[in-house]
Protein backbone atom coordinates (compact mmCIF):
# COMPACT_ATOMS: atom_id res chain seq x y z
CA UNK A 1 0.00 0.00 0.00
CA UNK A 2 1.23 3.53 -0.71
CA UNK A 3 2.40 5.19 2.56
CA UNK A 4 -0.30 7.88 2.52
CA UNK A 5 -3.03 5.30 1.90
CA UNK A 6 -1.65 3.12 4.71
CA UNK A 7 -1.70 6.05 7.12
CA UNK A 8 -5.29 6.84 6.13
CA UNK A 9 -6.34 3.20 6.55
CA UNK A 10 -4.67 2.96 9.98
CA UNK A 11 -6.47 6.13 11.13
CA UNK A 12 -9.77 4.69 9.95
CA UNK A 13 -9.03 1.39 11.71
CA UNK A 14 -8.41 3.29 14.97
CA UNK A 15 -11.70 5.14 14.50
CA UNK A 16 -13.59 1.91 13.73
CA UNK A 17 -12.03 0.29 16.80
CA UNK A 18 -13.20 3.19 19.00
CA UNK A 19 -16.67 2.97 17.47
CA UNK A 20 -16.78 -0.76 18.24
CA UNK A 21 -15.79 -0.11 21.87
CA UNK A 22 -18.73 2.28 22.05
CA UNK A 23 -20.99 -0.50 20.77
CA UNK A 24 -19.62 -2.84 23.46
CA UNK A 25 -20.41 -0.29 26.18
CA UNK A 26 -23.93 0.13 24.79
CA UNK A 27 -24.48 -3.63 24.97
CA UNK A 28 -23.01 -3.83 28.51
CA UNK A 29 -25.28 -0.95 29.60
CA UNK A 30 -28.23 -2.76 28.03
CA UNK A 31 -29.11 0.07 25.65
CA UNK A 32 -32.09 -0.28 23.33
CA UNK A 33 -31.28 -2.83 20.56
CA UNK A 34 -32.50 -0.52 17.79
CA UNK A 35 -29.94 2.09 18.86
CA UNK A 36 -27.16 -0.51 19.06
CA UNK A 37 -28.05 -1.79 15.57
CA UNK A 38 -27.86 1.73 14.13
CA UNK A 39 -24.31 1.94 15.45
CA UNK A 40 -23.23 -1.46 14.10
CA UNK A 41 -24.63 -0.43 10.70
CA UNK A 42 -22.42 2.68 10.91
CA UNK A 43 -19.39 0.53 11.79
CA UNK A 44 -19.98 -1.66 8.73
CA UNK A 45 -20.39 1.43 6.58
CA UNK A 46 -17.03 2.75 7.89
CA UNK A 47 -15.36 -0.57 7.08
CA UNK A 48 -16.81 -0.47 3.55
CA UNK A 49 -15.44 3.04 3.06
CA UNK A 50 -11.99 1.85 4.21
CA UNK A 51 -12.22 -1.10 1.81
CA UNK A 52 -12.89 1.28 -1.07
CA UNK A 53 -9.71 3.18 -0.23
CA UNK A 54 -7.65 -0.03 -0.11
CA UNK A 55 -9.20 -1.28 -3.34
CA UNK A 56 -8.55 2.06 -5.02
CA UNK A 57 -4.88 1.85 -4.04
CA UNK A 58 -4.65 -1.78 -5.10
CA UNK A 59 -6.15 -1.08 -8.54
CA UNK A 60 -3.85 1.89 -9.20
CA UNK A 61 -0.68 0.04 -8.18
CA UNK A 62 -0.65 -3.78 -8.07
CA UNK A 63 -3.24 -4.32 -10.77
CA UNK A 64 -1.70 -1.86 -13.23
CA UNK A 65 1.81 -3.19 -12.56
CA UNK A 66 0.65 -6.81 -12.74
CA UNK A 67 -0.96 -6.31 -16.12
CA UNK A 68 2.03 -4.37 -17.48
CA UNK A 69 4.25 -7.27 -16.38
CA UNK A 70 1.96 -9.78 -18.13
CA UNK A 71 0.47 -11.26 -14.96
CA UNK A 72 -3.07 -10.49 -16.18
CA UNK A 73 -4.57 -13.79 -15.14
CA UNK A 74 -3.34 -13.48 -11.57
CA UNK A 75 -4.40 -9.90 -10.81
CA UNK A 76 -7.71 -10.13 -12.72
CA UNK A 77 -8.51 -13.49 -11.14
CA UNK A 78 -7.97 -11.97 -7.70
CA UNK A 79 -10.35 -9.10 -8.47
CA UNK A 80 -13.06 -11.46 -9.70
CA UNK A 81 -12.69 -13.55 -6.54
CA UNK A 82 -12.82 -10.45 -4.34
CA UNK A 83 -15.98 -9.19 -6.01
CA UNK A 84 -17.70 -12.55 -5.62
CA UNK A 85 -16.63 -12.63 -1.96
CA UNK A 86 -17.84 -9.08 -1.28
CA UNK A 87 -21.32 -10.00 -2.51
CA UNK A 88 -21.61 -13.34 -0.73
CA UNK B 1 -18.57 -8.24 -24.57
CA UNK B 2 -17.22 -11.53 -25.92
CA UNK B 3 -19.94 -13.37 -27.98
CA UNK B 4 -20.21 -16.33 -25.58
CA UNK B 5 -20.53 -14.00 -22.56
CA UNK B 6 -23.18 -11.95 -24.37
CA UNK B 7 -25.18 -15.06 -25.15
CA UNK B 8 -24.94 -16.16 -21.52
CA UNK B 9 -26.01 -12.72 -20.29
CA UNK B 10 -28.98 -12.61 -22.70
CA UNK B 11 -30.13 -16.05 -21.52
CA UNK B 12 -29.90 -14.87 -17.93
CA UNK B 13 -31.82 -11.69 -18.75
CA UNK B 14 -34.63 -13.79 -20.30
CA UNK B 15 -34.71 -15.95 -17.17
CA UNK B 16 -34.77 -12.90 -14.88
CA UNK B 17 -37.56 -11.39 -16.96
CA UNK B 18 -39.63 -14.57 -16.63
CA UNK B 19 -38.96 -14.62 -12.89
CA UNK B 20 -40.15 -11.00 -12.63
CA UNK B 21 -43.38 -11.86 -14.53
CA UNK B 22 -43.93 -14.56 -11.91
CA UNK B 23 -43.53 -11.94 -9.19
CA UNK B 24 -46.09 -9.72 -10.94
CA UNK B 25 -48.61 -12.57 -11.07
CA UNK B 26 -48.03 -13.27 -7.36
CA UNK B 27 -48.75 -9.61 -6.55
CA UNK B 28 -51.87 -9.57 -8.79
CA UNK B 29 -53.12 -12.78 -7.13
CA UNK B 30 -52.48 -11.17 -3.73
CA UNK B 31 -50.04 -13.85 -2.57
CA UNK B 32 -48.52 -13.63 0.90
CA UNK B 33 -45.95 -10.78 1.01
CA UNK B 34 -43.30 -12.96 2.64
CA UNK B 35 -43.45 -15.35 -0.31
CA UNK B 36 -43.30 -12.48 -2.81
CA UNK B 37 -40.28 -11.00 -1.02
CA UNK B 38 -38.44 -14.34 -1.16
CA UNK B 39 -38.89 -14.26 -4.94
CA UNK B 40 -37.71 -10.66 -5.35
CA UNK B 41 -34.62 -11.53 -3.28
CA UNK B 42 -33.99 -14.39 -5.73
CA UNK B 43 -34.38 -12.01 -8.68
CA UNK B 44 -31.80 -9.64 -7.19
CA UNK B 45 -29.47 -12.56 -6.57
CA UNK B 46 -29.80 -13.59 -10.22
CA UNK B 47 -29.01 -10.04 -11.35
CA UNK B 48 -25.91 -10.00 -9.12
CA UNK B 49 -24.74 -13.27 -10.64
CA UNK B 50 -25.20 -11.81 -14.13
CA UNK B 51 -23.27 -8.70 -13.09
CA UNK B 52 -20.36 -10.89 -11.98
CA UNK B 53 -20.24 -12.49 -15.40
CA UNK B 54 -20.23 -9.08 -17.13
CA UNK B 55 -17.60 -7.73 -14.76
CA UNK B 56 -15.45 -10.83 -15.28
CA UNK B 57 -15.57 -10.29 -19.05
CA UNK B 58 -14.91 -6.57 -18.69
CA UNK B 59 -11.84 -7.14 -16.49
CA UNK B 60 -10.36 -9.76 -18.79
CA UNK B 61 -10.83 -7.66 -21.93
CA UNK B 62 -11.35 -3.88 -21.69
CA UNK B 63 -9.39 -3.41 -18.46
CA UNK B 64 -6.39 -5.45 -19.58
CA UNK B 65 -6.38 -3.80 -23.03
CA UNK B 66 -6.86 -0.32 -21.57
CA UNK B 67 -3.90 -0.70 -19.22
CA UNK B 68 -1.69 -2.17 -21.95
CA UNK B 69 -2.58 0.85 -24.10
CA UNK B 70 -1.70 3.24 -21.26
CA UNK B 71 -5.30 4.25 -20.44
CA UNK B 72 -4.81 3.20 -16.80
CA UNK B 73 -6.54 6.21 -15.30
CA UNK B 74 -9.68 5.73 -17.36
CA UNK B 75 -10.25 1.99 -16.84
CA UNK B 76 -9.19 2.02 -13.17
CA UNK B 77 -11.28 5.11 -12.47
CA UNK B 78 -14.31 3.36 -13.97
CA UNK B 79 -13.78 0.32 -11.74
CA UNK B 80 -13.47 2.45 -8.60
CA UNK B 81 -16.69 4.29 -9.53
CA UNK B 82 -18.50 1.02 -10.21
CA UNK B 83 -17.46 -0.45 -6.87
CA UNK B 84 -18.61 2.66 -5.00
CA UNK B 85 -21.92 2.53 -6.90
CA UNK B 86 -22.45 -1.18 -6.21
CA UNK B 87 -22.16 -0.54 -2.47
CA UNK B 88 -24.31 2.56 -2.33
CA UNK C 1 -51.36 -6.38 0.55
CA UNK C 2 -53.44 -3.21 0.96
CA UNK C 3 -54.96 -2.17 -2.43
CA UNK C 4 -52.99 1.10 -2.65
CA UNK C 5 -49.71 -0.70 -1.85
CA UNK C 6 -50.47 -3.36 -4.45
CA UNK C 7 -51.11 -0.73 -7.08
CA UNK C 8 -47.85 1.02 -6.20
CA UNK C 9 -45.95 -2.29 -6.33
CA UNK C 10 -47.47 -3.20 -9.72
CA UNK C 11 -46.49 0.20 -11.13
CA UNK C 12 -42.96 -0.28 -9.87
CA UNK C 13 -42.83 -3.79 -11.35
CA UNK C 14 -43.86 -2.38 -14.75
CA UNK C 15 -41.13 0.24 -14.47
CA UNK C 16 -38.51 -2.35 -13.46
CA UNK C 17 -39.58 -4.55 -16.36
CA UNK C 18 -39.14 -1.66 -18.80
CA UNK C 19 -35.73 -0.90 -17.30
CA UNK C 20 -34.71 -4.51 -17.76
CA UNK C 21 -35.80 -4.44 -21.42
CA UNK C 22 -33.52 -1.43 -21.80
CA UNK C 23 -30.67 -3.46 -20.33
CA UNK C 24 -31.39 -6.27 -22.80
CA UNK C 25 -31.22 -3.86 -25.73
CA UNK C 26 -27.93 -2.47 -24.42
CA UNK C 27 -26.47 -5.98 -24.31
CA UNK C 28 -27.81 -6.83 -27.78
CA UNK C 29 -26.32 -3.58 -29.14
CA UNK C 30 -23.02 -4.46 -27.46
CA UNK C 31 -22.90 -1.33 -25.32
CA UNK C 32 -19.95 -0.73 -23.01
CA UNK C 33 -20.11 -3.15 -20.03
CA UNK C 34 -19.53 -0.40 -17.50
CA UNK C 35 -22.65 1.41 -18.74
CA UNK C 36 -24.70 -1.80 -18.70
CA UNK C 37 -23.57 -2.53 -15.13
CA UNK C 38 -24.64 0.93 -13.98
CA UNK C 39 -28.12 0.16 -15.29
CA UNK C 40 -28.34 -3.27 -13.64
CA UNK C 41 -27.28 -1.65 -10.35
CA UNK C 42 -30.17 0.80 -10.80
CA UNK C 43 -32.57 -2.08 -11.47
CA UNK C 44 -31.50 -3.80 -8.24
CA UNK C 45 -31.91 -0.53 -6.36
CA UNK C 46 -35.45 -0.19 -7.73
CA UNK C 47 -36.26 -3.75 -6.64
CA UNK C 48 -34.94 -3.00 -3.13
CA UNK C 49 -37.13 0.09 -2.92
CA UNK C 50 -40.15 -1.98 -3.94
CA UNK C 51 -39.23 -4.58 -1.31
CA UNK C 52 -39.21 -1.87 1.36
CA UNK C 53 -42.75 -0.89 0.39
CA UNK C 54 -43.93 -4.51 0.57
CA UNK C 55 -42.18 -5.07 3.88
CA UNK C 56 -43.64 -1.86 5.28
CA UNK C 57 -47.15 -3.04 4.36
CA UNK C 58 -46.48 -6.52 5.73
CA UNK C 59 -45.23 -5.19 9.08
CA UNK C 60 -48.19 -2.83 9.51
CA UNK C 61 -50.78 -5.47 8.68
CA UNK C 62 -49.91 -9.19 8.89
CA UNK C 63 -47.27 -8.84 11.61
CA UNK C 64 -49.40 -6.65 13.88
CA UNK C 65 -52.48 -8.86 13.35
CA UNK C 66 -50.48 -12.06 13.83
CA UNK C 67 -49.07 -10.89 17.13
CA UNK C 68 -52.45 -9.63 18.37
CA UNK C 69 -53.87 -13.06 17.52
CA UNK C 70 -51.06 -14.80 19.45
CA UNK C 71 -49.21 -16.11 16.38
CA UNK C 72 -45.98 -14.40 17.51
CA UNK C 73 -43.71 -17.32 16.72
CA UNK C 74 -44.93 -17.60 13.15
CA UNK C 75 -44.79 -13.95 12.10
CA UNK C 76 -41.55 -13.20 13.97
CA UNK C 77 -39.92 -16.38 12.67
CA UNK C 78 -40.80 -15.33 9.11
CA UNK C 79 -39.19 -11.90 9.62
CA UNK C 80 -35.99 -13.41 11.01
CA UNK C 81 -35.80 -15.79 8.04
CA UNK C 82 -36.42 -12.94 5.58
CA UNK C 83 -33.68 -10.81 7.13
CA UNK C 84 -31.19 -13.67 6.99
CA UNK C 85 -32.17 -14.31 3.36
CA UNK C 86 -31.87 -10.62 2.40
CA UNK C 87 -28.27 -10.57 3.64
CA UNK C 88 -27.15 -13.86 2.13
CA UNK D 1 -31.57 -7.77 25.51
CA UNK D 2 -32.10 -11.16 27.12
CA UNK D 3 -29.04 -12.08 29.31
CA UNK D 4 -28.01 -15.06 27.17
CA UNK D 5 -28.24 -13.00 23.97
CA UNK D 6 -26.21 -10.22 25.57
CA UNK D 7 -23.50 -12.67 26.59
CA UNK D 8 -23.42 -14.09 23.06
CA UNK D 9 -23.23 -10.59 21.54
CA UNK D 10 -20.40 -9.56 23.89
CA UNK D 11 -18.42 -12.69 22.99
CA UNK D 12 -18.90 -11.92 19.32
CA UNK D 13 -17.82 -8.31 19.85
CA UNK D 14 -14.62 -9.52 21.55
CA UNK D 15 -13.97 -11.84 18.61
CA UNK D 16 -14.65 -9.07 16.07
CA UNK D 17 -12.33 -6.76 17.99
CA UNK D 18 -9.55 -9.36 17.89
CA UNK D 19 -10.13 -9.88 14.18
CA UNK D 20 -9.87 -6.12 13.61
CA UNK D 21 -6.56 -6.00 15.54
CA UNK D 22 -5.32 -8.69 13.17
CA UNK D 23 -6.32 -6.50 10.23
CA UNK D 24 -4.41 -3.57 11.77
CA UNK D 25 -1.26 -5.69 12.10
CA UNK D 26 -1.62 -6.81 8.48
CA UNK D 27 -1.80 -3.18 7.34
CA UNK D 28 1.16 -2.19 9.55
CA UNK D 29 3.17 -5.11 8.15
CA UNK D 30 2.20 -4.00 4.64
CA UNK D 31 0.53 -7.28 3.73
CA UNK D 32 -0.98 -7.74 0.28
CA UNK D 33 -4.16 -5.63 -0.05
CA UNK D 34 -6.17 -8.51 -1.46
CA UNK D 35 -5.47 -10.54 1.68
CA UNK D 36 -6.35 -7.60 3.93
CA UNK D 37 -9.62 -7.07 2.06
CA UNK D 38 -10.58 -10.72 2.49
CA UNK D 39 -10.20 -10.23 6.25
CA UNK D 40 -12.24 -7.01 6.36
CA UNK D 41 -15.00 -8.78 4.41
CA UNK D 42 -14.95 -11.49 7.09
CA UNK D 43 -15.18 -8.83 9.84
CA UNK D 44 -18.25 -7.31 8.17
CA UNK D 45 -19.78 -10.75 7.80
CA UNK D 46 -19.23 -11.36 11.55
CA UNK D 47 -20.89 -8.03 12.38
CA UNK D 48 -23.87 -8.93 10.19
CA UNK D 49 -24.23 -12.26 11.99
CA UNK D 50 -24.17 -10.44 15.36
CA UNK D 51 -26.81 -8.00 14.07
CA UNK D 52 -29.08 -10.91 13.16
CA UNK D 53 -28.84 -12.19 16.73
CA UNK D 54 -29.69 -8.76 18.16
CA UNK D 55 -32.55 -8.31 15.72
CA UNK D 56 -33.88 -11.76 16.51
CA UNK D 57 -33.93 -10.91 20.23
CA UNK D 58 -35.48 -7.51 19.56
CA UNK D 59 -38.29 -8.99 17.45
CA UNK D 60 -39.12 -11.70 20.01
CA UNK D 61 -39.22 -9.30 22.96
CA UNK D 62 -39.63 -5.53 22.37
CA UNK D 63 -41.62 -5.82 19.15
CA UNK D 64 -44.05 -8.43 20.47
CA UNK D 65 -44.48 -6.54 23.76
CA UNK D 66 -44.85 -3.20 22.01
CA UNK D 67 -47.61 -4.49 19.75
CA UNK D 68 -49.42 -6.22 22.63
CA UNK D 69 -49.32 -2.90 24.50
CA UNK D 70 -50.74 -1.06 21.47
CA UNK D 71 -47.51 0.73 20.53
CA UNK D 72 -47.67 -0.70 16.99
CA UNK D 73 -46.71 2.51 15.22
CA UNK D 74 -43.57 2.98 17.28
CA UNK D 75 -42.11 -0.53 17.06
CA UNK D 76 -43.09 -1.07 13.43
CA UNK D 77 -41.82 2.37 12.44
CA UNK D 78 -38.46 1.54 14.03
CA UNK D 79 -38.20 -1.71 12.06
CA UNK D 80 -38.99 0.02 8.77
CA UNK D 81 -36.34 2.65 9.50
CA UNK D 82 -33.78 -0.02 10.43
CA UNK D 83 -34.40 -1.95 7.24
CA UNK D 84 -34.03 1.17 5.10
CA UNK D 85 -30.82 2.02 6.97
CA UNK D 86 -29.39 -1.51 6.59
CA UNK D 87 -29.78 -1.27 2.81
CA UNK D 88 -28.43 2.23 2.37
Amino acid sequence: MQPDKREDVLKRLAFIDGHLQGVRRMVEDDKYCVDVLKQTFAVRRAIEKMEQIMLDGHLHTCVVEGIKEGRDDQVIGELVDLYALANK
